[in-house]
């Protein structure tokens, strides 16, 4: 299609960043020795005390599949920053003196993430950026710089960006440190681009499952361990495509608590594949429907309406992102919305 | 009332528990010498290298303000422990050796957390509990207790357990090193008492916003700094005790995406006290006019409909919790729910 016959269609640029995934994934494990090797020739001598994440929004649900495969692989302390701490109320960041800061933002200009990440290096951290454009202001506050290399990303949702953020971020837990018991080898990683295009060779899942939510306002999403990443950026996802009230929820707080939003009339969507902690989201089900709550189920189990293969590691976070993604598009759609421009929403976070 | 007067009114013991707040917390200003000197003499010789929250549900929007009173009060990293890193995955969390571990659970019997503390302990850190019941398993597991003495809290939306640690972590982050650029002076702790006392005795206001919630099936909850984690529980009260999809988001994320959701039907709560982060969630009020989108404002601004006195601390967080906990109760009323027993949650939180 011309880039005119392209506008023309609703989501078709979002379609069209999404089924670029298997390529820009399989490109990152290409890269997967020199990134973990990049990563290690960083920590070489000076193990870092510990590794904090810089993020907003849809980077922050990829720093927070950082964090765990961090800890899986290294044992080593994590955390997401609070930016506030520094912007608003003006902490200095001095107690992460020997610590690795990874920093991430899509496009790599939004203002706090680079403001930030300069204070951190000022401090005596080591940064790594992770970013889609490595001549951005972000990649040049960085001591090592981790390009995506996704291409231009047009579409307001960011898709791709977001799946190569977690499989950037699953490569720099492997240069952290010796395999560890739940951290990706290059073998595992290879299985993604292949997975995640079997699941976007199945949008008709996702259309009937879209099906389901065109008439409710309001819904859950929950996941645990890999897929609690996913659950937020499906849940945000949905936010920013189609206005519905998405709400991402760890499994575990979900149960005790705001199980009570869940009803008749607010459907959940639970994700769940073939990791430790899924198991425990499939027990919910028993809870939902006893609550009249209907319950799209995607994942592994047999019964799974929106389906990806089983991996057994980490790497289901992408394919239940991508899950995420066809069903944010599919039912904008139905509901007239063009999920390339929502409205009032930028393309770059100008937080400041 | 008599016991059984109590339960014949919907909510009653959840607003006696909420009453004795003011009482609860002037104690724990009286402690406050006390529990400062305890934490500076666990950590004597020895300053911990971070300092690590394990919480669950309301416990853990406790220790997101934990987590800021300590870094602004020492600069130390501190993290909000991702509790399937060990439980569901088994690792060890030997990179916490040096740490120090603050253990959150009203009850001081939720099995996750007992558990996780006693790994963290056998793994090098100094564990600290906070929690109501000084003789429970948790308090048992740490090298030292901290007990709210709130009282026994019957009513399942926690109330005075919430605002009881939001206090006792600021008192913690008080003993760990000098004055900050934000954490509390115990003169500054000795204002809440009275403020939170302020609040409750306005719950007409509260009533006014509850009818404006009362026609609409999900809302936003926003705020920033120290608004934030009273934005998430307000938003966790909302649900338990009325099903309204209520979404907690900090003001500098819902601003770039989530803003999507508001509009006409789906109002925003914003919370917006006399902090230096703000100003930047009383912004939000012209994109949301722009949405059509009904807006509560609570906080210090002349105009708020749900105010509280400015205290220009952290403390602040608690006013705005319990302002939160009204508009909850209230809501439940006009709904025709009971908040005492909301359908299908129990009091201890049994995830494992």
């Amino acid at each position: 299609m011309t880039t005119t016959q392209l506008a023309a269609v609703p989501g078709a640029r979002m379609e069209a960043e999404m089924h670029q995934q298997p390529e820009v994934l399989a490109a990152l494990v290409d890269r997967w020795p020199a990134l973990t090797a990049q990563v290690a020739a960083l920590t070489e001598g000076a193990p870092p005390l510990g590794v904090a994440f810089l993020a907003r929004g849809s980077s922050d649900h990829a720093a927070l599949l950082g964090r765990y495969a961090v800890e899986l692989q290294t044992g080593l302390p994590t955390c997401l920053v609070a930016p506030s701490v520094a912007t608003a109320y003006g902490r200095v960041p001095e107690g992460f003196r020997g610590w690795l800061l990874v920093a991430l933002s899509q496009s790599g200009r939004t203002p706090e993430i680079v403001d930030l990440a300069r204070r951190y290096a000022a401090a005596g951290a080591r940064v790594i950026a992770v970013t889609n454009d490595g001549g951005s202001a972000l990649a040049g506050a960085a001591h090592l710089s981790v390009p995506l290399e996704a291409g231009p990303e047009v579409a307001v949702p960011a898709t791709k960006t977001v799946t190569g953020q977690l499989l950037a971020l699953l490569a720099v837990a492997g240069g952290l440190g010796p395999a560890g018991s739940g951290g990706l080898t290059q073998a595992q990683a290879a299985s993604l681009p292949d997975a995640v295009a079997r699941v976007l060779g199945d949008g008709e899942s996702a259309e009937r499952a879209a099906g389901l939510l065109a008439g409710h306002d309001r819904m859950a999403v929950v996941g645990r361990g890999a897929c609690y990443p996913a659950a937020l950026e499906s849940a945000l996802k949905l936010q920013e495509t189609t206005g519905l009230m998405a709400h991402g929820f760890s499994t575990a707080d979900f149960r005790h608590g705001p199980i009570a939003v869940c009803g008749p009339d607010a459907p959940a969507l639970l994700l769940a594949g073939s990791g430790p902690a899924d198991a425990d989201t499939l027990d919910l089900r028993a809870a939902l429907a006893a609550r009249r709550a209907p319950v799209l189920l995607a994942g592994t189990a047999p019964e799974a309406g929106l389906s990806w293969p089983a991996l057994g590691h980490l790497g289901e976070c992408l394919t239940a992102t991508v899950r995420g993604q066809q069903l944010a598009l599919a039912t904008a759609r139905r509901l007239g919305i063009d999920p390339d421009r929502p409205t009032g929403l930028n393309k770059i976070t100008m937080t400041s």
